[in-house]
């Protein structure tokens, strides 16, 4: 098949427009979320994007590189808000509702749900341990945020720093049986609920609200 | 394979010894969690569960059919206290305390984590429509005990039902990535966590816990 179009496609025109690379990773957030990982080849993959098994390898090792960077994808945005988050002056409560609402927002984006992929087998293994590392990162910024609302240390703040970021990555399993219209404004929605989970009153709640969003 | 043992062992001694329909499902709990559904042959489970294919097949109409048993166990029982809990007198609170508390330690117990298997794109077919169906009775019980705690209808509580459900089974997610002394009483603190999404204040929701745990 390679042969027949000379050599591997990297700067041709793309199905989309968006380029190639986006081409690969929109047919694989599909077939993994569509299809499940394990069905998926990377036969199907460049079908689906529509280039030769050849251009597909130019840009990516194989499937397990397509996933690793579509997990990525699911957080790293959500880190460099949180870098932009800790150059500001805001209390610690709007910040921690900015990046909660940035968060679910980011789960909740896209034609797929490729947070759902977190749950995959294959992403224990030690080739997804970048996006391991870069989840942990994001944790840890919670962490801190919630120590700061609370008032307490690092290590004490743990606990509910676990329930903040499981509210937060709840979306996903949401995203996965909720009607689409139910899921509308649902970011807000959880960026209330943290910060209520630490016990802050629903009159601060609004205003931490109104403090972000105006 | 099968004429080796004359015919599919229904009533054989089980390698666990509770029962072959037991080691069927704990085998494929484990194949489905720690290699993927889509790369788990009936044959593999059969060997995993050291019984004949025959024999499985005796139990079980294909691999499907033992994914929906599993994902019945993880809503099924949560069902039962929740018509147990409707017979009681306590306070709402008090019962929406005690199901978030139930429901979360179902999803974190068991050898495998099952609730992840919710997230694969196979639920979406209509040969799991059964668990959906109680799935979907479960959440419409959180949805009344949230609106009864609220004070207002179920159309207008189901916006915060839905983050407490939510909460509530981001215990999935979390049992994929926090280290397992870190879950330890985690049920308790997403019961306290959901009340505090409603916006019950702190001194009730010690009330509400020892209320129920006395």
């Amino acid at each position: 098949m390679a042969s027949a179009i000379g050599r591997p496609r990297a700067q041709g025109p793309s199905a989309s427009g968006l380029g190639t690379e986006r081409d690969i990773l929109e047919a694989a957030a599909r077939l993994f979320c569509e299809e499940g990982f394990g069905s998926t080849s990377t036969y199907k993959i460049a079908a689906a994007a529509r280039i030769s098994q050849a251009t597909m390898y130019h840009y990516f090792a194989g499937k397990h590189d397509i996933l690793l960077a579509l997990l990525l994808e699911t957080v790293r945005p959500s880190v460099a808000f949180a870098d932009q988050l800790a150059t500001r002056r805001e209390a610690a409560d709007v910040r921690l509702w900015a990046l909660c609402a940035y968060d679910a927002r980011l789960l909740l984006s896209g034609a797929h749900n490729t947070g759902a992929l977190y749950l995959l087998p294959e992403v224990a293994d030690e080739r997804f341990a970048q996006f391991a590392a870069e989840r942990t990162r994001l944790f840890e910024v919670y962490r801190d945020l919630v120590a700061e609302v609370l008032g307490v240390d690092a290590a004490a703040a743990h606990g509910r720093a676990s329930l903040v970021f499981g509210l937060v990555e709840s979306v996903i399993l949401r995203r996965r049986t909720d009607r689409p219209g139910e899921l509308a404004g649902a970011e807000e929605a959880v960026a209330d609920a943290a910060l209520r989970v630490l016990g802050v009153r629903d009159a601060r709640v609004e205003r931490v609200r109104h403090a972000w969003t105006e």
